[in-house]
């Protein structure tokens, strides 16, 4: 396993330097700072990185959407960043977040609320769990 | 926020139908069952999701090895995976895990292992965090 040295920089360095995909994108993981549950997984373009670090809320950019997003401008359901860390390579990001509400935009506190069930060889299937609506989706985007 | 029928069943059903990308991947998200915290984040084709499926042990696919990858199979740093979650629109993968020894390439159990500090509008810094290492990669990875 070589690493160049600009390699070796990035990831035993402590210079910011995030490594942006072709669409100018890290992903980011937001884990709930109460229960350690993964939350979401998103993503951020260089603008919604230093909205998260300059405020302490989480922003995003949404794919879907192609536009920059802080989560919760329209559910209200913010996520204040307690810790920000950058993995190995820095291109990705992970967000301890203190989460109002629910982070999915399904109503659920958490986007992973299935399972699969594991040790199936053949076709997997999945199953509900802490999939309970902390709110109502229809009434809270019945707008957009 | 309109859904079309497709994405709907795909968030509300039970159908295991995990969305890839151009590339044919997921994102996985690897957190350490004992203490919550994210260990790695990497991504899965579909081979590397239905092996993991069946034997309850980290598969992923490398991007920059182009290649289906067993985690530990060179540093025998293994991941049992106790629960495996999909995202609402299928398009990324949860998984918590036992975790031998260390998740990271340079040594260290997690590969978040520095924090970046908030709150600075300009110029942002990064500090180490849980950064002791667990093993010498020089020596593990030694032969490759």
């Amino acid at each position: 396993m070589s690493t160049s040295k600009h390699d070796h920089d990035r990831e035993e360095g402590l210079e910011f330097q995030p490594k942006f995909d072709a669409s100018g994108l890290v992903t980011c993981v937001a884990t709930d700072v109460a229960t350690g549950d993964v939350l979401m997984v998103a993503h951020m373009n260089d603008e919604a990185l230093r909205k998260t670090i300059a405020s302490g809320e989480a922003w995003y950019f949404s794919r879907s959407r192609n536009a920059l997003w802080r989560k919760g401008e329209t559910s209200g359901q913010t996520q204040r960043v307690v810790e920000m860390r950058m993995d190995c390579d820095q291109d990705a990001v992970w967000i301890r977040v203190e989460q109002t509400g629910a982070a999915c935009h399904t109503g659920r506190r958490s986007c992973f609320y299935r399972a699969v069930q594991l040790g199936k060889a053949g076709a997997a299937t999945l199953e509900f769990r802490d999939a309970d609506k902390a709110f109502d989706p229809k009434a809270v985007y019945r707008d957009k």
